[in-house]
C-alpha cells in the first residue's frame, strides 16, 4: 500500500506575497502555481517543479506510458547532449542556431541540448539498419527535459527555456505505412487527450514545403495561447491561421471563428528528411535498402500542468482535472485544543477506508498542520484545489457523526455520514 | 492489465559486430549491453537507453521510490540549468571548473549543467525560508540526468559524462537531529540495496575537511571498480583507502584485505556549508534564524545497470538480479513450419496465466520470431540473461504436454507440465 501523505511535514511554500510586478506573473496559472508552492522559479524561463506540483507531472506521465504502450511504442531514454555534427548533417544546426543552447567540452567539442530528437534517434535506428521488414514500424518514445533557448520566455511553465516533453518517433516502409501508424498514435493522442480531461481542439498545422506530408496539432483553447486558430463550430474541425486563411469551412461551409490555443500536442507525418540524411534504411522488396518513412509527435508534458490550471481555475482558486490534481483527497482533522479534538480519530478511519480503494490509495493527503484553524486550513484546500476535501469538524460529535465533504468536481458541498462519504466517494 | 511484449517488433537491435579495437568496449558489462541491445553509446561517454535496457532503468527508480516515499522523502525535479551565479556563491564553481559543462544563453548569461544540486535545492529551500521547526526535516529527491565533462570516460554506463543520478537532500536544524535523518536514510538505502540483489560493501568515505561530518559509500566490489577499499571479512566493515591506511580493522583488529569497488551510493552529512552561503534558515528556539544542517544523498542509477551485469555475467552471457531483469520471463513459441508448430496455443495458455499473476503481469516478453529456430532464439534468450526462458517445443505435443524451463536464477533446467511450470515459478 502507497503512503498517505501529511501536510506539516510537506514541502509546499505557499508563497503569500509575489510581488505584482514580478516578471514570472504573465497568467494566472503561473500566479497560482507559484502561490500555492507547485513550482518555483529558478531563472529566467526555468522552473523546478515542487513535490505536489511534480506530482501533477507524473500522471500525466503515467496516462501517456499507459496509452503509447498500448499501441506497442516502446519506452526509451536518449541524451540531451547531441553531437552539433548530426545536427549540420540535417541542416538543423543552420536553421535553428538562435533558438539552440550550443557548449562545448574541454576538447572544444561542441554539442546542442536537444530542443527534441529527430537527429539522434535516427541516428540510432540507423546504426543497426537496414531492418528487415518485419520489424516495421519501429515506435520509439521518451519523457525527459528539452531545452530551447527562447527570446522571450513567458506564462512560467507555457513556455519555458527546459521543459518535460514527450517525443514519440515512428518508422515505417512507405508513406501508406506511415499514414496507418499516423493514424494509429492519433488514436492514442485523442485517448491521452480524452483521459486528461480537458475539452481540446485538433486542428490542421503547418506541414511546411515537403510534398504529401501531413500535421495536426492538439490545442487548448485560452485567450493567452499562443498560436490562432480558426474553428468551425458545425463540424468541429479547425486550421491553425499560420496554415491556411480560408474564409469558411471547408468540410461544411459553415462560419469560422478565431480562437487562441495553447499547443499541448503535435502531430507531424515527417517522410525521409532525417532518414535519408542519416540513412536510416530498411530492405525492400527488391534486396535494396531504401530509407524509412518517419513520423515524430510530441506532447508537453509541464506545459499541460500550467495550461489545465490557467484553463479551469478561477483567479484565485486551482482547479484541476481529476485524473491529474496533486491528491485526489485532502482530509483537514479538528484544531488541537479544540472541542472537536475528540472527534480525531475519525481521521484514521476515513484515510485506512480510502487507502483501501484503489482510487484513493497513495493519493490522501492530511493537513494535520493542527495548530491552524479548520478555516483557514479550508481556505487553503479549496485554493490548492484538491477535488475532494473532507473536514472532521464539530458534527463529527454528532450522536451519527457527520463529515463534511466539499466535492470541487460536482461543486457541491454536504454533510455526510461515514458510509454516505464513502458511497458518495465510490471508495 | 499491462501489454506482454513480443520481440518481432522489439527495438532490440543485437550487435553481432562490435569492432574489437573500439573505445566503448572497455569492460565486459559494456560489451554485453550493447551487443544484446541494451544501450547503444552515442558519443564519447554519451549512451541511449535502449528500451530494454531502460526497463531496467524504471525498475531501479520504483525501487528507489518506494523505498525513499517510505522514510517520508518527496519527489520533485529541478532543471538541469544552474545559473553560474549559485555555483560561485558556493565557491564551487572555482573549485571544480574543469568537470563543469559551462554554457551561455543569448543574452550570454552563463549557466551550469549540473553534475549534482546542491545550489539549486538549497537556493529552494532558502526561498521559502525561515523555516518553522514544526515543518523539519525537510526530504527532497529527484532521479534526472546528470552532467560531468569527465576527462576520460570509460566502462561505458560506469563513467559517462551524461547520467542518471538519485540525489536527495535533507535539512535539519540541528547536528544531533540531521545525524537521526542521515540513520534513518542511511536504513532506507540498506533497504535499496538489499532489494536490488547484489552484495553491497558499506565503508566510511572521505569526510572533507569540516569537522564532525560523516560519510559512507556503498560499492559493488569488481576488479574495474575505481575506488580502492580496505575491507575486515571478520567484522564486514571497511574503509576508502583515500580517507585513511589503517593496518587492521579498527572495530575488531581483524586482518584487512585491499578490493577495488565500484561506487554506487554516498551519503554525506554536509553541516551548513551550502545552507550558510545561500541563506537556508529556520527559527530556533530563541526566535532567531540559523543556517540548517544538511545532508546529501546520492544513488548511481544507470551506473548500477552496468554494474549489475558485470557483477554477475559470464563473458558471453547476461545475468541479472530477478527485480531488475529487463523481463522476467521469454517465453519461446515453436519455429513456424515445423512439427511442432501445432502446439503454439500452448504459448498463449501460458502468456495469459502468468499475465494474471502481480509477479509477472507486464514481465512477458514472447520471442515470436518463429521463422527463427528455437535452438537459436534460446541462445540468445540465454545470453541477455531473461531469468526464466519457457520453450513451447517438442515435448509440448506429449499427451501429458511439457515445457521446457530454463531458470537461469538457480541455474535448472525442466520438463515441466503446464501446472508443475505454475507451481515452479509460483504464479
Amino acid at each position: 500500500m502507497s503512503p498517505t501523505f501529511r501536510l506539516k511535514n510537506y514541502f509546499k511554500p505557499c508563497l503569500q506575497s509575489i510581488p505584482e510586478t514580478s516578471t514570472v506573473l504573465h497568467c494566472k496559472s503561473s500566479k497560482l502555481l507559484l502561490e500555492n508552492g507547485l513550482v518555483s522559479p529558478t531563472g529566467n524561463g526555468l522552473y523546478s517543479f515542487l513535490p505536489m506540483g511534480f506530482r501533477a507531472v507524473e500522471k500525466i506521465c503515467k496516462i501517456i506510458d499507459n496509452e503509447l504502450e498500448a499501441i506497442g511504442a516502446l519506452k526509451l531514454e536518449l541524451p540531451a547532449l547531441t553531437s552539433i555534427d548530426l545536427w549540420k548533417k540535417t541542416g538543423r544546426y543552420d536553421a535553428n542556431n538562435n533558438e539552440l543552447f550550443v557548449l562545448k567540452d574541454r576538447k572544444e567539442r561542441k554539442y546542442v541540448l536537444g530542443p527534441t530528437h529527430e537527429e539522434t534517434i535516427t541516428n540510432l535506428v540507423a546504426s543497426s539498419a537496414p531492418h528487415p521488414v518485419r520489424s516495421l514500424p519501429i515506435m520509439l518514445y521518451q519523457i525527459t527535459a528539452k531545452y530551447r533557448d527562447e527570446p522571450r520566455p513567458r506564462y512560467g511553465l507555457i513556455r519555458g527555456r527546459e521543459f518535460i516533453m514527450k517525443d514519440l518517433y515512428t518508422f515505417d516502409k512507405s508513406i501508406e505505412d506511415a499514414k496507418v501508424t499516423y493514424e494509429k498514435v492519433s488514436e492514442g493522442y485523442d485517448k491521452i487527450f480524452r483521459r486528461l480531461g480537458l475539452q481540446f481542439l485538433k486542428v490542421e498545422g503547418p506541414t511546411g514545403n515537403m510534398g504529401g506530408t501531413v500535421s495536426h496539432e492538439y490545442h487548448y483553447p485560452s485567450p493567452i495561447g499562443d498560436d490562432r486558430l480558426l474553428l468551425c463550430r458545425a463540424c468541429n474541425t479547425g486550421v491553425n491561421v499560420e496554415l491556411d486563411r480560408p474564409s469558411q469551412c471547408s468540410s461544411c461551409n459553415g462560419r469560422l471563428t478565431e480562437t487562441h490555443g495553447i499547443e499541448i500536442g503535435h502531430t507531424f507525418l515527417l517522410g525521409s528528411k532525417y532518414s535519408s540524411a542519416l540513412n536510416a534504411t530498411f530492405i525492400n522488396a527488391n534486396g535494396k535498402t531504401q530509407p524509412l518513412e518517419m513520423g515524430c509527435y510530441g506532447i508537453g508534458v509541464s506545459r499541460i500542468v500550467a495550461a489545465a490550471v490557467e484553463l479551469l481555475s478561477s483567479e484565485r482558486q486551482i482547479r484541476w482535472p481529476l485524473e491529474i490534481a496533486p491528491f485526489k483527497v485532502c482530509i483537514i482533522p479538528p484544531k488541537i485544543g479544540s472541542k472537536e479534538e475528540a472527534a480525531t480519530s475519525f481521521v484514521d478511519d476515513i484515510e485506512k477506508r480510502l487507502s483501501k480503494s484503489k482510487e484513493y490509495n497513495g493519493d490522501i493527503l492530511i493537513d494535520d498542520r493542527t495548530n491552524l484553524t479548520i478555516g483557514k486550513r479550508f481556505m487553503e484546500a479549496k485554493k490548492t484545489g484538491y477535488p475532494f476535501i473532507v473536514i472532521v469538524g464539530k458534527n463529527a460529535l454528532d450522536q451519527t457523526p457527520k463529515f463534511e465533504l466539499e466535492n470541487l468536481v460536482k461543486q457541491t458541498n454536504e454533510q455526510l455520514t461515514f458510509d454516505q462519504l464513502m458511497t458518495h466517494l465510490d471508495a
